[in-house]
């Protein structure tokens, strides 16, 4: 468990807990278990979406992936009990019981959402009415987009923030959200492009549908920074405290790695 | 999900929380999605239990286990859902939010219990200074019981439980979880002794600790009996209303399959 929570990565889901806390009250520090609590979850996945009957992968962030690092049950038993350890963790928010319990609410929607989004993502072709742009979004909504919703949304909660507030930064999560993995596809594509000659990354290639793919590179960017525009205008009329939100927002958008 | 939660089983752990809360209150359906909850767990437990990487089990109740009836990857992923929505389940019982929130520490607490004692079990003999005995019994106080624990206690929150109901319920529930296991080795051995001659079972093929394998038949009976004694006699003092109790006990305690 502490080698799938502490290997590195962004941090950007419990630092969105913490600057969406910060943007609702002066004592963000009260948010820090809720904060470990959406890293867990983010660990648990990247554990179970990395075993060999998922996407197999033996790498991350340069390390050996956790079944590689121990065996295959291990990982399995690690994901599960850092699943389990953030509601764990969640109890220990000290704040009124009756919010402390929206947020397991918050975190078993934003879990159920990333799984959801998960079997849609493996799922062949559900149903033919839907339109790729839709089926697409869907997935996103739901497979990055639920436990980036959930952060922002604990993190306010936690702080004790309005409904308007509240409101805002669920706004400001489902476009970061979706930015995120629009980001992630212009990057699969440039950086494939770029080393070797193809205008397609492995995504596209294992057919599975992707922004570029859909609105071309150009179309991405365009949505990219509409994503931004609404994400940034959803949370500037809270003034300077949610001065690292609109910074974070515009980190996303321009990332390229 | 459904297979899994709808495929049978002896929905042991649910009739605990009822009647732990029947116990301790005159409105025990307050607890029903509390039931579910523990349920859910179980569930997601065997689901897990049995993919290939750990038990690497085909059947179980007679029909395939979920990851031959659907795939590896559905199979982890509807573990890690089921798990999840136990949490969700809690969040709707409909009691005071800190009672409800201490449902969500009690469950953290015996999800934590049965994946440590999984791990407990799994591993070589991590410390040769703990005796087979006391370690037999630490494997089993988590991996069975501590579930079994969770049920009684969570039942007992809902039902509003003084603290001593709730400390006779957790000794109640600490013996009958040991008894559980003490029954299931010697169900083990005997059906193995009765169609093959060997006085042997799986368990104790596989270089695992039995009670039948430490304690003999006769010992692991006379353990039993003990167990059930002590549990009854813990719930016995609340009368009428712990008599379903007491017929569980009795009921786990003479099963032979």
């Amino acid at each position: 468990m502490r080698y799938a929570v502490l290997g590195g990565g962004k941090r950007l889901r419990p630092l969105l807990v913490w600057h969406a806390c910060a943007a609702a009250c002066d004592r963000p520090k009260v948010c820090l278990p809720a904060a470990a609590a959406i890293e867990y979850i983010h660990a648990f996945s990247l554990v179970h979406d990395d075993l060999p009957a998922m996407d197999d992968d033996d790498l991350r962030r340069g390390q050996p992936t956790l079944h590689i690092h121990t065996s295959e049950a291990m990982a399995i038993l690690a994901g599960d009990a850092l699943l389990n350890l953030a509601f764990a963790a969640l109890t220990r928010v000290n704040i009124d019981p009756a919010h402390c319990l929206r947020l397991v609410e918050e975190l078993t929607a934003g879990c159920a959402g990333m799984i959801s989004g998960q079997i849609f993502d493996s799922l062949p072709k559900a149903d033919p009415a839907i339109e790729d742009r839709d089926r697409l979004e869907r997935i996103h909504r739901n497979k990055t987009g639920a436990l980036i919703r959930a952060a922002c949304r604990i993190g306010a909660i936690c702080g004790g923030a309005s409904a308007d507030t509240l409101s805002a930064l669920t706004t400001y999560a489902n476009d970061i959200g979706l930015m995120f993995q629009a980001v992630d596809d212009l990057i699969d594509v440039e950086q494939l492009a770029e080393h070797t000659g193809k205008r397609t990354g492995k995504d596209a290639d294992a057919g599975k549908l992707t922004y570029p793919g859909l609105l071309g590179v150009e179309g991405t960017k365009a949505e990219i920074a509409r994503l931004q525009a609404e994400a940034v205008a959803a949370v500037e009329p809270m003034g300077p405290k949610a001065d690292p939100l609109v910074a974070i927002a515009n980190l996303l958008a321009t990332r390229d790695r």
